[in-house]
């Protein structure tokens, strides 16, 4: 039992890390399935640029809206802020865009694991090469002149020469994706730093009011159940027995706006 | 017991993302089991465009009806409209077009992700394409001048050029996938935005207010059934004895209008 | 427990669009079974067409009258109905064509999804329409003068020339298969919105009476039983004991035809 629940704090406290470990996860695996079974290049001078950029950008795309879209945290600071935007003052404006960056980074996660797992993999990043004149007339400065013909094949036939290609283009893309990977890191752990470093609270009093903000919202949502069960209730058992409805109390729709 | 508890009320939360995904695989799942079993191309320079094209869309726009078919607010927005569409003043107009977009959102969501698993998949298109004059024109540019006759016979010989041609239109098909894709997030992403944004409460009064619908919905239920359980006992009661039935309060059906 | 409650109440919600489903199900799996190891085209001139036809239609047909006979509420309808049809005034005459059409309407989802999964699966289709004079003209306008001849043949052989024919009139038999599917839902859907347009009870009442109806069926099963019980004993303590029986009220004929 007492293992279990070491277990259970332990989950608590890594709950952000293990999310993005489970994200980042998914998202690879997800993008080996989609570039073995779905992606094929088509080995055509006209197609395989935008194919291949196609499959490199629009899944990190997809994923980062959906990133933005399942957070509750972004549709928190939507929900009726075009009403109340005019008449407030600077400071609220700083702590959304704050909020905001703080989502764009979660929602990017996936998107940037995307990108760096298919970089590393190569197929895409080939394929996409292998469609490109600027390309060309660098891979093809020391070769033979029928060289530039033959580049979009270089992903499907298996030739010496085309193999020696294709190794050096796979050696390319693996290279951009770690220093994606190296960028992203440090560029992360810089703005944490400058955040923290500026930020006019301490330590232990941040950490406490994390622990605050998530038993509030816990005993928020418990007591809302609560209240709207009572509610409920009571306006069913009004229709049935066609009495007069006793007035509930709820707060009003100001006490509401001023808690969101 | 603890674990359990946050499990279901895990799955209450994510009800409708878990409900989107489940609908999704089974479409994807669905579309492959078609595509491999049922789906033949005809290699026929008549039959082929309308035969990959009933392919690509008659699920689709099936899936669709289903999903309205399905789905309880349909029937609760339709039944009895007829008599009452006249009375009404301009408000209920609107409410009733929002709930019907909402429905239609929710009915699309399998149809589109058919005919993105197809165009995905590429063997509907590739069909389809090749028994078109259009992209036969577009196709055979380059080409030796027997390609227009060769192009029904695309997407069933092996012969070089066929599979070159066949690749091409691969490449197509799931380019146009993936543009679906993103064209179908962003303007859900946009359209959901801006009805959050205008919307004039706050995000936790909305909480509050699916909290209690849903509640409400679940005692309207259990206190239906008990009281058509006394209704029935009743009726069957004065049946066998024949007594006078007792007469038992029952709302009147214009409480019930009013509250649908 | 309340997983298992939870269950069975999701399984009476969802209990017709449960029924339907096995319904489709069982007979997708019986028309495979039927059209790989019952079925096999004679490949004859006199006898293509009728095998086909009856292979098609007469599953369905035969479908179609057990959908009637299986149905509870045909034999309701139909007890007794020829001495009372006299004296009846207009109302419950219109109430009974609407009861025929509904119980028709359940009765013809089997046969109807018959006869689409073998326009989909095609070799009845390609059998029937390979003996008919009607297709051969058509199918053999562009080719060789002794096409028409050979057509009985194309659902046997597997020549070049056969096979194109063969998998142009598979074509065919799908694309009709889908036309199917999406008429026959676009036709449901149009009716049952129609129905619930014209209908003046509210949705909620309506689900309040689906619920009664079910219940005092329950209850009259139970109370019929009982009642049964108290009578039979009666009679036959009457029989050993030889002394004169009690009257033992029941509900007379005309009461009896009146809760029909």
């Amino acid at each position: 039992m007492e293992k279990f629940k070491a277990v259970l704090q332990l989950q608590s406290q890594y709950r952000s890390a293990l999310s993005y470990g489970l994200i980042t996860l998914l998202t690879a695996g997800g993008e080996k399935i989609f570039s073995t079974v779905v992606f094929e290049c088509p080995c055509n001078a006209t197609w395989n640029l935008p194919y291949g950029l196609v499959f490199l950008l629009v899944p990190a795309l997809a994923l980062f809206l959906l990133g933005y879209a399942l957070s509750a945290r972004t549709w928190r600071l939507l929900t009726g802020c075009c009403f109340q935007s005019t008449s407030e003052s600077s400071s609220p404006r700083l702590h959304r865009a704050f909020v905001c960056m703080q989502i764009s980074g979660m929602a990017a996660v996936a998107s940037l694991t995307w990108v760096a797992v298919a970089l590393l993999g190569g197929s895409f990043y080939v394929c996409a090469a292998s469609g490109s004149t600027l390309m060309a007339t660098r891979l093809c400065k020391n070769r033979d002149p029928g060289c530039v013909d033959k580049l979009p094949q270089v992903p499907c036939k298996q030739e010496a020469e085309m193999l020696d290609m294709q190794s050096e283009l796979k050696a390319q893309s693996q290279v951009f994706g770690w220093v994606l990977i190296a960028a992203v890191i440090i560029l992360v752990l810089l703005v944490k730093s400058i955040i923290r470093c500026i930020s006019p609270i301490s330590y232990l009093q941040l950490q406490f009011w994390k622990i605050y903000v998530e038993k509030e919202k816990q005993i928020l949502q418990s007591q809302a159940t609560e209240h709207a069960t009572q509610l409920a209730k009571e306006t069913v058992r009004c229709f049935f027995e066609c009495a007069n409805p006793n007035e509930c109390k709820t707060p009003s729709r100001e006490a509401w706006e001023q808690i969101s």
